[in-house]
Order: structure tokens, then C-alpha cells, then sequence
């Protein structure tokens, strides 16, 4: 499954992926799941969202039993220049599980099939790397995500979510909550490379997640006033570049003495000229920690360091710690045993359905580099098949034998 | 004249102009300037830059008589939301005079005819703000910036010069020093809206050019490492924008010790996503004043603390003090009676010309915001009606009459 992935949205010169929801690249790779989902009998049907879902049983006959499918998956877009892990290990490794348990059913045990219907799910525009929200598939099907706002989010050229859809051929209206996609899921179990070095201090393959930390986006707007870089003197500038510079290093002092992490890794100027002072710049917080009244000290310093130099500060996401399912958590680590319990400051699309009350558990995949958001992030060969066994064993688990 | 040019590279949302070298835009605005020219019956060519020049009257034929033109004219490129005079008001005026001396030889006194031939020019992206080098159009014919250089400059989308000039439909091999074109030219008298407030401070429409500040503009490249934001300890970062940061705030503090200015307008971060730590930050840094060796120093303080983050810093450009022709100057003053002499921080083709050892001077006209490089630079109708009377009697002086 690899081989066909590798190229789509491979930036030659990087050699990272720029996989962003509703382009050129993102219709291939929804091409290629629906393509490994046909391949395996799977029910492909799409949510409100676009979210892709594909089935092992129908989830809809199971409720008039009174049962709920159970669900893994992950996404499939990018970061800027992101790696080949994130997101697509744990769509890969449903698909390869799901090819676990059918060989099992075909073979090992002839006449066995799960007790519920399995799903494998590939969540759009998880990064939010083109219109700046991330998680955008599970928020809005989840309704934490108003549709309206969702449709007037732009990217970079300008161009709104609602036009981007028309442009890939989707109809923007029918964005909203979709209660009846998320009745189906009994459980969802999401694989992910861990994005930190936790494993590969433990020394393990693999790790149940506990917990996602408190995060959130702020943006920053300062106003400054166009002017010639040669002949307007330092004392009549308004120059929209030092409030951003000074906001920039305070988040990075901010996040030492609060004991977080603050980020800012995206920034727009205006007019953007060499030789024009600043008129106007933008940047983007990103601020994340284990506790939450520390990521809430150091943003209120960056903010007041901003509102001094005249920005506008807007929150544009802010997601408590979100704690995992327990018993979802304790259940796979019976069925693993032994596996080590990790959280951790990456938001996740399963975080958003914990939120929405559904049980949720994570398993994490070592990740030797510890790097992510890169071309340098990976995993080993090893370490992912462990992965691929450990959540078809778990799925297994959970499905229980069917009649 | 205005009229026409009024919307071409008008941007709806911001009211400012974006006229950049070699684009749709760029050929709209070229176009406009032949159709002018031929409405005047001049005698349109092209240099080996495409740098555009009308002549009144044969300027080869006066070089077998021993004869040099007189050439006044500017540049239609602009920064990114410039405003509508830069450029554009040395062009207009320098057609506007050509239309009151026509006039005058038509009209006033049949038979009188200008002794010199007199040219306009339209010289091709000074502001360089597609390929980041000022006054592109006259370095290039007058050899300071060397054609292959020149040709593998890129813009903001990675596209060289000599791609932008073949979607252009022209050959970039053309590209090269022009002897023949700089030798048409006798005396050359830039018009210019002044881009300070000095002749708003001084009461005075108009102003003659004695010299441009030093001034530079220098890359800094800051190395990082794409992670994750959100799951990076901070002692484990490597954080492009950090450095970017501190060189802004340091930029700024160095001007302001050693009496200069510096500012950095234009900035690129990679990957550029929210959640992203930059892996790669270019800033680029404009420093002049009026002494050379504080702009030296002052750019030295910034690249010693980019150095310090491990960037590599480049000298993108260095143009040092240049002083206008005194003796024409003198005689600008003479003709135009008591008119105030000003010097300039910005950089002009006329600058270029002037180190090419023409004879060179600059005419400003005065801008009541003192605001440049931006829609609120302005100029009064008066001011500017006032420098087309007195370029008109400064061209009429320097041809001579005819016989």
C-alpha cells in the first residue's frame, strides 16, 4: 500500500509531503482509499464532511441489533513539508489489520467473522496546514466546528473552505453535524506515530495514549503603516515587523518560565516588500502544555507583549486536556499486555471524539527520530507490523465472534 | 494620461499597486507607454533589457553630428501596494513636457524645434520587488549587475528571470550590458515624487536631487529543523524564527545608534505551518543613511547576531553614496530660479546612470503625507502641474535649439 502513496503530494526538493485538504493531491489520496477499500469489500460512504468511512458489516443493520461498529483509522493529508507517517500509518495499518481479520475469517477459522461491523475511517483536512483549523473533518461532524464558519475559513490565496469544495466538486452546504455517522461508532481506536521521543526513551514498540494536553491557536494582527524603508525616519515609522519580532521571542521566554510549549511557525507581512516597512503582519501562536493554567500564563504574556505594540489578539481554537476513554484504555492494555501508557501535546482527530462522548483510545508507534511535521519523522518496519498485530488484535477484541 | 493607468495592477482590497516586472500587469502598463509614444509620433525602442525609449528626433543620426539626447523619464513598476506617483509621475511628466514643447514648436513659435533630440525612457522593474534587486532595468544594461546573474534571480515562487522573461515572450539571452543605448544619452533628468517630508517641511513644490544615500540590502538565512510544535521540548528545538526575531529587534536598535535606518520588510518561513517549527527563515535586510560608514556599521551589528543563530548572510546589493552631476544640477537651478536642493534616501535608475558616468539629475515634487511605498503617497494636481512646466523649461534648455 506504501508504494502507491509515497509519491502523491511529494515535494521534489523537501522530499516532504504537501497533502492539504481539497486539492489536486487530496482527491488522489481519497482515490487511493476508496480503491484499497474495494479491493477488501468494504462499504465506502462519506459523511457531511467528506469524511471517508468504510464498512465490514453494516453499521446501520447492527443498530437495529442494538450494536455499534467499531472504528480505527486516521487521515491522510499533511503538514507543509510533513512526513510519510502521520496520518497515513494509521490508515495503512486499519486497511492491513482489516486484511489480518479477513484472512482469519477466510482461513485460520473458517466460518468465524466479528461480532460487529468494523470501520476504517480517513478524516479530511486533519493538519488544517490550508485553512488554519485543525481537525476540521471530526469538528465539524461533530458540530464543535460551526458549518458557517467553517465554509468562510481562507487559505492562504484568499480563497474560502465553501469554494474549495465547490472547486473539488463538493457542495459546501451540506457541511454540518452529522449525529448519524457518529451513532455508528461504538468505539474508535486511533494508530499514530508518536510525535515525540517517549517511546524511544522507553525503549518500546508501541504505547496506549492517555491523555491529549491542553492547546490551542491564537493570531496575532499587528497594524503598522506602509512607508519607503529609505526615507521615512525610525521616529515616524509604524512598522508592523517589530511587535511580531518581539511576540516571536516572548512566546519562547513565556513557554520557559510557564514550564509549556509556544510556538510560532507561520507568519504573512504586508505588503512584503524589501525595501517597504511592514503595514501590517500576522502571526500565529501555537501553545500547548500539560497544564493547562500554564499555556494560559504564557499566552496572556504574549498577548499583553502584543496588545503594547497595538495587535488584536483572536483565539482562534482552544481545546482542554482531553482524557482518553480509561476503560477503553485499560482494556487494550489487557489485551497487549504489559504496553506502556504515553500522553501527549499533538492534537488528534481522536481527541475530538472523546469530546463528543465517544470512546476513544490511542496507540502510538515509535517513532526513533522523534522528529515530526518533517521529512525526518518514521517508523521501523518492525515497529509498524507490531502496530498492524496489535490493533487487528484489538479490533478483534473489541468486534467479539459474531453468530 | 492618468486615467488609463489609474486601474492597471490596482489591487480592490487594499487600494495599492501591484505592478511587478515581466508580468500581465507589467505588459498593460508597457503597452499603455508605446501607445502614448506613437500618439506623440516618437520613435519607440528597446535596449537589451527591454528597458523602453521614445525619441523626438533621431538621437543616431545627431551622434554622426557629434550629438548626444536628453532623456528624462522613470520607471511603472511598483512595490507590492505602492502607491500611484513612484514611478509613474516621472513618466507621465516626462511625456506631459514633451506635449508642451510640441506644442510650443507647433503652435507658439513655428520653426522653433528642439536643437537635441529629446527621449523618454520607461526603465523595467526598479523596485525589484519580484526578484529582489532594485533598479534591475538599468544594472543590467549598464553592466553592474551582470546579465547571467540577473537571469537566475528568482521571485517568490522559485521562477528565475529568465523563465518570467520567456513567459513573457522575450529571450533572457539578450539580457547584457547596452554601450549603444547609453551612448544616445547626453544629460539624463529623473522626475520623482519626493518619498520624505522634506520639501513639505520647506513650503516647496519642487526640489533638485543632489545625491542618494548608501544604501544596501543584505539575506539572512536562518537554519532550523521542521518538528512538531506541539510534542518538541523547547530545549530540543531548533527554531528558525527565533533568530529571524532577534534580527528584526537588532536591525532596528543598530539603526537607531548609529543614525541610519534598516528594516526588514520581507521575510519567508518554511514550512510556514501553525503547527510547525521552522525548519528555514530568510529575512532581508535594507539599510542606508547618510553616512556609509554607520550604514556599514549598523549592518555589521546584525549580521554578527544573525551569525550567531547560525545563519548565512549575503549582500544581495551595495550601491555607495552617489552624487548627482554638480554642474547639472547648477544649471537646473539656474533655469528653474531658487528651487531648493535636496538629497534622498531611496534609490533610483537615475542613481545607476549617474555611476555609469552620465550626466545626471533628479527633480522631486512634493508629497504632503511624506508617505511613500504605500496608496497614501500623494501628490498635489498644482505640484505636479508645476514639475511639468519646469521639467519642460529643464529639457527645452538642456536641446538647445535646432537649426
Amino acid at each position: 500500500m506504501w508504494a502507491a502513496l509515497q509519491p502523491v503530494g511529494r515535494d521534489a526538493h523537501t522530499g516532504g509531503y504537501r497533502r492539504y485538504a481539497w486539492t489536486r493531491e487530496d482527491h488522489d489520496l481519497r482515490e487511493w482509499f476508496a480503491g484499497e477499500c474495494a479491493a477488501r469489500g468494504l462499504d465506502l460512504t462519506e459523511d457531511r464532511m467528506g469524511n471517508q468511512w468504510a464498512w465490514w458489516g453494516d453499521p446501520d443493520a447492527a443498530a437495529s441489533r442494538g450494536q455499534q461498529g467499531i472504528v480505527t483509522g486516521s487521515h491522510l493529508d499533511s503538514v507543509p513539508d510533513g512526513g510519510a507517517f502521520d496520518g497515513p500509518l494509521g490508515v495503512v495499518s486499519g486497511l492491513a489489520a482489516i486484511d489480518l481479520l479477513q484472512h482469519k475469517a477466510a482461513t485460520e477459522e473458517p466460518g468465524w467473522r466479528p461480532g460487529r461491523p468494523i470501520g476504517v475511517v480517513n478524516f479530511v483536512d486533519e493538519e488544517g496546514a490550508r485553512f488554519g483549523v485543525a481537525c476540521a473533518g471530526s469538528r465539524v461532524i461533530t458540530g464543535v466546528l460551526d458549518a458557517e464558519r467553517a465554509r468562510s475559513l481562507t487559505d492562504a490565496d484568499g480563497m474560502t473552505m465553501a469554494d474549495a469544495l465547490r472547486r473539488a466538486g463538493r457542495d459546501p452546504e451540506l457541511l454540518g453535524p452529522d449525529p448519524d455517522a457518529l451513532r455508528r461508532i461504538g468505539a474508535f481506536v486511533e494508530l499514530h506515530v508518536e510525535q515525540g521521543r517517549g517511546l524511544e526513551d522507553l525503549d518500546q514498540p508501541l504505547a496506549v495514549g492517555t491523555d491529549i494536553w491542553p492547546h490551542g491557536r491564537w493570531r496575532l494582527d499587528f497594524p503598522g503603516e506602509a512607508n519607503h524603508a529609505g526615507t521615512t525616519r525610525l521616529a515616524d515609522r509604524r512598522d508592523a515587523m517589530i511587535g511580531l519580532a518581539r511576540a516571536v521571542l516572548t512566546a519562547r521566554g513565556a513557554a520557559e518560565r510557564h514550564g509549556c510549549v509556544a510556538t510560532v511557525g507561520k507568519v504573512a507581512v504586508q505588503p512584503g516588500g524589501v525595501n517597504a516597512i511592514a503595514s501590517a503582519a500576522t502571526a500565529w501562536l501555537d501553545a500547548r502544555g500539560a497544564e493547562e493554567p500554564a499555556v494560559r500564563a504564557a499566552v496572556a504574556e504574549v498577548a499583553a507583549e502584543a496588545e503594547r505594540a497595538g495587535a488584536s489578539v483572536t483565539e482562534e481554537s482552544w481545546t482542554p486536556t482531553t482524557p482518553f476513554d480509561p476503560e477503553l484504555a485499560a482494556r487494550l492494555q489487557r489485551t497487549l499486555g504489559g504496553i506502556p501508557m504515553l500522553g501527549t501535546g499533538a492534537g488528534h482527530d481522536a481527541g475530538i471524539l472523546a469530546n463528543a462522548g465517544i470512546p476513544t483510545a490511542m496507540l502510538f508507534v515509535r517513532n526513533p527520530t522523534g522528529i515530526s511535521h518533517s521529512p525526518e519523522e518514521w517508523a521501523e518496519r518492525d515497529d509498524c507490523l507490531a502496530g498492524v498485530a496489535s490493533l487487528a488484535m484489538v479490533l478483534e477484541d473489541l468486534a467479539g465472534v459474531g453468530a
